[in-house]
């Protein structure tokens, strides 16, 4: 091994790389990890030097708190390489904040701009080489926290620990996706942790996503927990339902995770001249829209599955498939989000940063 | 080391014990642990062989699901000495039931009654030192299962580590409890795991009753989260209210944990030929009954704090304190529970199993 340190991180580079038993062309989503991963610990009351070291499995007690108590949280990025073999991310101050809102939420302490973004900066150089050119390519970028502390006490942990690690991926979802309205299960209670992006929010998701698969529907799209008439967001996506030629999505919220990939598709459709109204879509308006032919799209967004075309969806045991159109808008979004985060286009708004 | 075996259970006992290092008069909840620890691996689609090896922290890979997506869940138990040194389990077959209805809705592999129960009973024999005579002194039992799988995609782990670690406990609170009553933070959705003992709910309690802690209440008792209005369960008890001579407590619901304790307390209480009602009691009413003198009584009531007093409630900034009773309902069942608990009267119920 070859150490060097910086100022602000200390390096232990591995000593051979992993890279070249890849199959870049046969990616499985999130099952393949780089060669080295970044890891800050959080204890008496500060955050330490993060080290960037070889990928490998670490030490937990078994009393550790994020596994009796789901004290975790994490986010989901991408790096992109242009034709210039430059490395870039996607609106990274929105991950960071949101990083730290679910802190917040989750009464863990925020983790500094420099061991998240700096850190990120860091190891992105390291692994340049596992970020592939061309549209679909891209390298997933897992930050994470997790409480350390031991003991089997209810509360809150002392120590902590950050960690960074990446994987090379390509599409989250192959083949088509359909989805399943929930009409009893839900993710999110109001007053509850469905806005932040906290590990316990999606193993909740696993059992009523099970019995949707085994219906044959690949995801779930949540309602509100109280009524179950309000459409909220899927496992990992928020949601699009265009309606005629207007695109509808719910306002974020307590129970709905404020997406990037979202915010950034409303942008992008205000700018392109899509009318797009952000507000709750009731069940019964989606059911009448799909059986008078006025409902044109649905689609998830989300950085992991980027734009999703849901081909149909079911709700009381009636299953209502949508139309296979010449001019899709979430193609055409997909498209023109694609462009800018590949530079293939300009990018107007200041989104893209360069490691 | 000195390894034995058993048909069913690999044992490789501790060099040396710890237990003389122990200050078993001055135990804070749940930071000591015993020497020895059961491990049971589910992989290929099965059960492994379980061992009980010495206490001591296991590796994990970064992307180990646990982490990431919560998937995990425990029970909490106690094992009591009686007078003549035998060691008595309380209802453990509730535990165990319930441990694989949590399994079940965290889409989880059920635990066999053998690796649950056969390895309980076989690790504390070995540890049957711990467990302290005396009222008041206990070994918490902590039976826990992690999804060990790795990937960052969210969707059930295909590897499992189900676990029991031993931490020798006298009360779970020390001085009196206060609580606030939820106004606006939730612990479960409609539709969602609050009715499993699954890490995640845990951790989404830690802020809100951090909130409560800076305001001098020690716990939170939760209301439905769609209106708030009915009074659930606090953070590891649920709750009973003494309005004149009448008990009541919530009933168990998919919101609601299943509480050993509170189901022994309502057969208890019936036959004591205490009036017990098991229905929502709503805020109002409580507020009521606290204004007009009705409201005698407030306690929790779960493995960890047994039976817990509650000195008083708040609700929209207004704080109400409960009477001082010389007849309080919850210490004498207190009292007829730990009897039963460590032989000091007969368990006509048959709850109490010997090791
Ligand atoms: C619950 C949930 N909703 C929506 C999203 C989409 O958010 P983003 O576009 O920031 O990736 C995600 C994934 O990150 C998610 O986990
Ligand atoms: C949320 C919750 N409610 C109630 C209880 C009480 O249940 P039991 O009496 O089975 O310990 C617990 C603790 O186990 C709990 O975690």
């Amino acid at each position: 091994m070859n150490l060097s340190t910086n100022n602000e991180i200390d390096i232990v580079r591995a000593s051979s790389t992993k890279i070249n038993d890849i199959d870049f062309d046969n990616l499985v989503f999130g099952n393949i990890f780089t060669d080295h991963m970044l890891i800050c610990d959080f204890k008496d009351g500060k955050w330490q030097k993060p080290t960037i070291k070889p990928y490998e499995p670490f030490l937990l007690d078994p009393s550790a708190k994020v596994f009796h108590y789901g004290q975790a949280i994490f986010e989901g990025m991408k790096a992109y390489k242009d034709n210039n073999d430059d490395v870039w991310l996607f609106r990274p101050d929105e991950n960071f904040d949101r990083f730290n809102k679910s802190a917040k939420r989750m009464a863990m302490p925020e983790v500094p701009e420099e061991v998240f973004l700096g850190g990120l900066h860091e190891i992105l150089k390291i692994e340049k080489d596992w970020v592939k050119k061309g549209k679909g390519n891209t390298l997933y970028i897992r930050p994470f926290m997790i409480a350390t502390g031991t003991g089997v006490v209810a509360a809150p942990s002392s120590q902590y620990r950050f960690m960074i690690i990446l994987s090379p991926a390509k599409a989250y979802y192959s083949g088509e996706v359909k989805v399943i309205i929930a009409e009893h299960y839900s993710r999110a209670a109001n007053g509850g942790i469905g806005a932040a992006k906290a590990a316990g929010n999606y193993s909740a998701q696993f059992y009523p996503t099970k019995l949707a698969n085994e219906q044959g529907f690949q995801q779930i799209i949540w309602t509100d927990d109280a009524t179950h008439t309000k459409l909220e967001e899927a496992g990992t996506m928020n949601v699009f339902f265009r309606i005629n030629d207007t695109l509808f999505t719910a306002p974020s919220s307590e129970r709905i995770l404020d997406g990037v990939t979202r915010k950034s598709i409303i942008a992008l459709a205000e700018k392109e001249g899509i009318d797009i109204q952000v507000r709750s879509v009731l069940v019964w308006e989606l059911v009448e829209a799909a059986k008078n032919g006025t409902l044109k799209e649905i689609f998830g967004a989300g950085t992991a599955a980027v734009i999703n075309p849901i081909v149909g969806f079911s709700y009381k045991d009636e299953y209502f498939e949508l139309p296979k159109l010449e001019d899709s808008v979430a193609l055409k979004l997909k498209d023109k989000l694609t462009n800018i985060q590949y530079k293939l286009e300009e990018d107007t708004f200041g989104w893209t940063v360069k490691i």
